[in-house]
């Protein structure tokens, strides 16, 4: 018996399947490059063992925890961490059970492939999860993590991992990623420049961040010159660790392009704690400018995601923090929003600014009409709640007649979950496989060429994007 | 010969089709449970005779009369009521001709499905609806009404309906439930408590309303507190008349969670009509918070059903009335508009909100990620103009990748068409198995799994979220 | 060998594609009608030869270079000529051996089709194009552009053309349709009354247009009757040459009904330049309203194609000038904004108002339900980077449930590609007949009924809907 349907996501119909399938037996094997991410640099370094199931798939993943939650189970009951760092439930056996009583609800998710990917390829198990064989999942799973082979470098090889980023802020000493170079392992681990600590004027403790960002640096960020200077210097102490990329979440898409003069005056109101929202919000939006310039003189390729309302329900924020399941996409506007900053620098062609989003409509309406022209714009790929089989293959539907593939950059898995990432690949590959086996049923593309088009998706894209 | 295909909505690949079969055979003879709609209690009461067959599937069904307009047909030539209750036409058999004449209009259309369907299931009809056919049609239907067999408890009967809502105001006196009642009827025909006329300022004759109200319930209602307990009680009568829900219709998703000094201020506004647009919004979406409020203690259901332009032609609106047809679906943001609402009470277990939405950009960037998160919302299903096989069918596309199954609550038919109860309900268990067997093909869940969401969509859902 | 699949765009499941096959021989060779379109009539009137290959295929259609630039090939190198009439590289064989080698950036467009579709039923051709067959490509279309049987007389017969609309300006005297009418040739070529320059306050040189208006029909367009009376007889100048209709490209939808003192007065403003942006907006919308009451005396349809953010790159625009694939689709807004044009002619049934848009979204949610009830509105075609497979499948999709058939108005080319006329309407009809199938094998609809309606979409309802 098996969790997994060999053909999952070829399409139903015969000739077609068969094409999908012939397609992914050329990119099933190909090495992993996974160019954004969250998966944790210190895993790598120290290599320690994973700790028990519950805290490798429930307790830190928010798609899992979210969906337990809607349906009426607490947080404390999945020993998720409060604000305040105390833990509810603290037995990972008691979370695991609740878990597996409650894997129904996980039918059709894309949380549901993930896992089962992961229960029986990384764990070797081949019985369905539910409330009768929680127990036997969990001794299984933790045994299995108590031996070297399970151990985070042994796994990242397994994988076939030929390069992944993770993200750091610029206050980051990169310490782990230090460990890792110290340590003549081979695998190669990158990190990514995200400012928004020292460039969004509401993040938490701004003022205090650009002081620090000044002592890491040696620069005066006190001034709009010396806090400009940071950034590059900061920009080239990550390319040490390997950065090939910065990456900037925002609220909104909104991007200006100030005089200096202008965004020095907001600076200076930022660091004295007196922009207005709307201040708050051009100066950010400038920032993204001021980025993109720097990433044409160091080569760093940006990327934007924005759109989400985060932490959405004010007393989770209290109870449980940050990053508790409650960002939810809002609609966002690309036209107007990304203007200024492709008037500034749209038309260079030695730029890469990758666009993400969370509002669907705005893929074959703006993204894929904006990619399809600006040669400095390329389309991120469906990302979030969209990166599913459903969310895919819209996306290709939606971008590739005005954009084109080659205005796609392959796939992201955007993932801390790091037992997901062989999952998450294998579902990109088989998803537009599934998308190019349709195209050439339907007289659409000639075979010979989408097997071309399988392999960059599946590699060549994101390596030649991302410059890894 | 047949109207109707027996695979019809199941998908045309021979193995995707035979699934549905399968799955929809388990599921095509459940019970209907049909927890919104709009059907009039009197007709349960008197359980007199339908009049005849224009003045059952054409005058009274905005579905029909707006398509035949459309094309130029006015509606005095189809009979529809003039805001003055004249009458054009009179002439059932000359509304039926014309109907029939130009029932190539409706090819494509759901209109078309619930229409067959009713011809061939309910009236026994094997030869298409046509001009030629039109004097057959008629005499066969007109001489099936007289028949007790074709009255409406008989016909509730042979529907399998096993429990239905009707909707009806805080100032209705509930006579023909009452009725019903002590009628010693089996059949189950509940209420439910729809308080738009006196918790919309903008609602004509809201102060008189209001009075009304008071008189009703015996409670001060020129008091926010008085008003407020008005509601209390008169929640209490509806549920003595088997209501276990509230509905709520308005232009837009905001919810208001206003301090009592502040509700009370513009409440005294509203009763002298001295609300400003923006203040009558405000007690509008304030109001939602109150009822959920209620929810909490009482236990009804909470229904929101937002996003319809109403009565968007200024001149049929003046010769005809409300409810002909022109009412409009707008963008709806549901992100911003709950969040005080959700804030108040979104994480209360016990408590079920139900939102619908006019606006299917919404469902995968904010419906589905809200309801996914948030335990006392839920997803009504795909309503109105997309309670049709492509909108069901969008629907569920756009909403298990994120909220599962389980955070929906099975088909509401919200109809006034009684004989299309059955090809309703029947349409959405196809769409559904349609999808669940596509599932199964591409190895994304389950046979057996499968099998019982169908059996959850159909039937289990529905009663377990409305608690009937 | 051949460029094109003779089964394309058809589903691939076995049943449903013969089905879709069928449908198709019955339509595929029915004459073309272009009700709408951007051709030059100066080909058809002069009758000479195209020149080479690149400024046939490359040069002037902003689909082909809009691609390649987004991939860092710089106008110039493409010919296209800048704002100043210059132009960059001048050799039609260097422009194509770049444009040859870069054909892999279409994959998956519909420039993909449309171009295989002419070179292999225009030209002949039956090997791909790509670098390697650059150079065979151009000389073979060189040297059949040289012959007779290419010059556009011929190609407009060998298509099949029945009838095809220009567009031009109200200032434009029409000289190359008189010329049409004067060579005594039997093409049917008609015009269309576009008349922005002279509608719009913010277009270049409005003032000016208004005099030179006034100069061409006689009347003073300095008062506001006059001016209205010099649209009354141009549009009737324009019906001497064919014209069945009118174009209007706003950025909004937005509509206005002014009172004649209010729109004067906005004239005069107009005139000396002193709208607001806010007043000229107004302004446009209300003239969208004054074209419908002469519609309704004259009898011309109506077409509103709204929505485009115009030049999206300051820098692009100051190079090389207007329409260089700048244009980005926004969001749109129909049920506020035609309000006020809905209730002054709304439900005429005389009257034709065809709304395009390129906001996907407002299809099912605002289009197909506002073109399902008034009887003056009609919707469009997919447009512009909607005109493409999957487009025009999401077009049917999203309308057809509300709006039927019979709301929409057959195919539109909207090209100024001539060779690709026959290549876009094969598409429509294939994409049509695939989406008709769909139907039937659903059981939505019987294969009679399809086959009427598969030549409705390919035929009839254009030369109706557009009264050719």
């Amino acid at each position: 018996m098996a969790l997994l349907d060999e053909d999952r996501l070829f399409p139903a119909e015969a000739r077609t399947r068969s094409l999908a399938r012939g397609l992914y037996e050329e990119v099933k094997a190909l090495p992993i490059v996974s160019p954004h991410g969250h998966t944790d640099p210190r895993w790598y370094a120290e290599d320690e063992a994973f700790p028990d199931p519950a805290r490798l798939f429930v307790t830190p993943d928010h798609y899992v925890f979210r969906m337990l939650f809607s349906q009426g189970i607490s947080l404390d009951a999945l020993g998720v961490p409060r604000a305040d760092g105390s833990v509810g439930e603290t037995d990972g056996r008691e979370i695991w059970r609740l878990f597996a009583q409650n894997y129904h609800l996980f039918r059709g998710t894309p949380s549901r492939l993930w896992l089962d990917h992961s229960f029986q390829e990384v764990f070797g198990l081949d019985v369905p999860l539910s409330a009768k064989t929680a127990d036997e999942y969990y001794e299984h799973i933790d045994a299995c993590l108590k031996k070297p082979e399970f151990r985070p470098r042994a796994l990242f090889e397994r994988f076939n991992i030929e390069a992944i980023a993770t993200t750091e802020s610029p206050l980051d000493d990169l310490r782990w990623h230090h460990m890792i170079r110290q340590s003549g392992w081979s695998g190669k681990v990158v990190t990514a420049y995200r400012p928004d600590a020292v460039v969004d004027p509401e993040f938490e403790g701004f003022a205090a961040n650009v002081v620090r960002f000044g002592e890491l640096t040696g620069c005066d960020t006190e001034s709009w010159e010396g806090y400009l200077e940071a950034h590059r210097r900061r920009r080239a102490f990550f390319k040490e660790y390997g950065a090939t990329s910065t990456d900037h979440g925002h609220a909104t898409a909104r991007t200006e392009n100030l005089s200096a003069q202008e965004a020095a005056r907001l600076f200076a109101k930022a660091l004295v704690g007196e922009c207005t929202p709307e201040e708050a919000d051009a100066f950010r939006g400038h920032m993204l400018t001021e980025m993109a310039r720097m990433s044409l003189e160091d080569g760093l390729v940006m990327q934007i995601h924005p759109g989400a309302f985060r932490n959405h329900s004010t007393g989770m924020m209290v109870r449980h923090g940050r990053d508790k399941g409650f960002d939810i996409p809002t609609r966002t506007d690309y036209v107007r929003a990304l203007k200024p900053l492709l008037d500034a620098v749209g038309t260079e062609p030695g730029l890469t600014i990758i666009v993400f989003t969370l509002d669907e409509t705005s893929y074959a309406r703006e993204l894929a009409p904006l990619a399809g022209v600006y040669p400095a714009l390329k389309l991120g790929p469906a990302w979030w709640f969209f990166d599913s089989p459903e969310g895919m293959r819209r996306y290709r539907e939606m971008t590739t007649e005005t954009a084109g593939f080659y205005n796609t950059v392959g796939f992201n898995d955007d993932t801390r979950a790091f037992c997901s990432i062989p999952a998450r690949h294998d579902v990109a590959r088989r998803v537009d496989c599934a998308y190019l086996a349709t195209l050439v049923a339907e007289g659409r593309l000639g075979l010979e060429e989408a097997g071309e088009v399988a392999h960059d998706l599946a590699y060549r894209l994101a390596k030649q994007a991302y410059r890894l």
